[in-house]
């Protein structure tokens, strides 16, 4: 047997290995990332510490650079777990996926320090949110994209999106029930742009507050639609109450796709997906 | 009652008036385009009468320009039907669609001359077929992309795929049961590219035998993977015998894209699908 089991009779079990593993998902059939213990539901969580407990042959625990909300998707979501075995990359990648379904898929494994996590060792996160405007809703990928039949004025949405960059109370952008103690963020960039027939918002900031690229969508697609001026998306983010801001946009448009963690990590770098859109850099 | 029924007690039913209708459909939940009168299983045809039935408020048979097979995709597939009620476009494209599942979309509806019809007018019918190459399987539209993780030489591919451009006999690329009389189709263009992260065989023929673009994938894959030379593709079409050829590529990746009839017909000109691949011309 190749695997290396440190564990012996009577000893307290411990869980020398670390692994960072990255994970692309496609979030429509789950109730998004986390585990529910009363009532389960689909998640994502789940389904990956079902599977990657088969080839631990142990229970894993896994704990996410971001929680995905129901509906959202990730091309690059990194999670990181401990185990009491040590298995090789081949391993942990095929031989988890054989385990996974069709839309949840891990792209790579390595073993990583107990310094490293997931969530707290992450330095900012990236967004994008995808719309496609057409005068029909689309058939292909309809729970993989955002889809409004309102065309959107792109150098409106680019200009209203400054007032965000930089560091803020994001209050007005956060959802009602969001649990972070301290509202402020800092948007590194927020850009719109057009990548072939769709419209897309890139986002990165050091964190973000429960639906908040969602309700910076929702007021810049309005206006885009030029139902409210540019200058509003800094009048909301002013006013640092909810009900100043406008509705939450879809889920489906919105994909996780890049972490930043310290290099001394040296975790490979993400592809910036969604892999059908052309990388914009 | 805005809607003029030309029928009158006693008379022959007639049919007077006939719709062409565009419409884009994502196959994987589908044996199909057509409609199993035997055994039913689920058909783009039998979702698309169902619902324009419900409409027209009396039975509708549809043709279409291109039977597409299991899991095959369409991003402009064009059929007619006769009906017997004159309803203005917002109904059958609008209508139709509130009674579509969220894969099969009405894009426009166009009133026709009774010469027209959505297969035998159609004068070349254009095909993509999407591949995805990566180490692992991909999470994101699994089943609407053809994945590899091989590496593809496209300038192997380019090259091979020039052997098939014109009038030839296609009885090497088409599927054993394929039920046309003559073996002859005339491709007038077969291109291989690169768009963003993904790779495109994009063909355009007069018609197209059974099988006809997955076969002509199946191998420019092979010579693409380095396992046959450029020259196969040239020697599988030679040989006239569908032993001598490759395997069929899986249906995922397929997209019918286009079709062209006479002007006369005055019918939208397709935008080139799927909408998130960037349109190349």
């Amino acid at each position: 047997m190749l695997d290396q089991e440190r564990t012996s009779p009577g000893a307290t079990v411990v869980a020398p290995y670390r692994y960072a593993l990255a994970v692309e998902y496609a979030g429509a059939a789950y109730h998004g990332w986390q585990k529910q213990l009363k009532d389960p539901v689909p998640s994502v969580q789940e389904r990956l510490e079902k599977a990657l407990s088969r080839i631990a042959n142990h229970p894993v625990q896994v704990i996410c650079a971001g929680r995905t909300d129901a509906g959202v998707n990730a091309s690059y979501q990194i999670i990181h777990f401990d185990s009491q075995v040590q298995r090789d990359e081949r391993a942990w990648v095929m031989g988890t996926n054989s385990h996974l379904p069709d839309d949840i898929a891990v792209h790579w494994a390595r073993p990583v320090s107990s310094e490293f996590h997931a969530r707290f060792s992450a330095r900012s996160r990236r967004y994008r949110y995808l719309i496609h405007t057409s005068a029909v809703k689309p058939a292909i990928l309809p729970r993989g994209i955002t889809w409004t039949w309102k065309t959107l004025d792109l150098a409106a949405m680019q200009a209203a999106a400054q007032a965000l960059v930089g560091e803020h109370d994001f209050t007005s952008y956060r959802a009602v029930g969001c649990q972070a103690k301290n509202p402020v963020r800092r948007i590194e960039f927020l850009e719109v742009s057009r990548v072939g027939r769709l419209l897309m918002i890139d986002v990165q900031a050091n964190a973000f507050l429960h639906h908040m690229v969602r309700n910076i969508a929702g007021v810049l697609m309005r206006i885009g639609a030029g139902e409210a001026p540019v200058g509003w998306a800094a009048e909301v983010l002013a006013a640092r109450d909810r009900r100043a801001g406008g509705v939450t946009a879809p889920p489906y448009g919105l994909y996780f796709v890049d972490v930043a963690y310290d290099p001394v990590f040296a975790l490979p770098k993400s592809e910036l997906g969604p892999y059908f859109v052309r990388a914009a850099d």
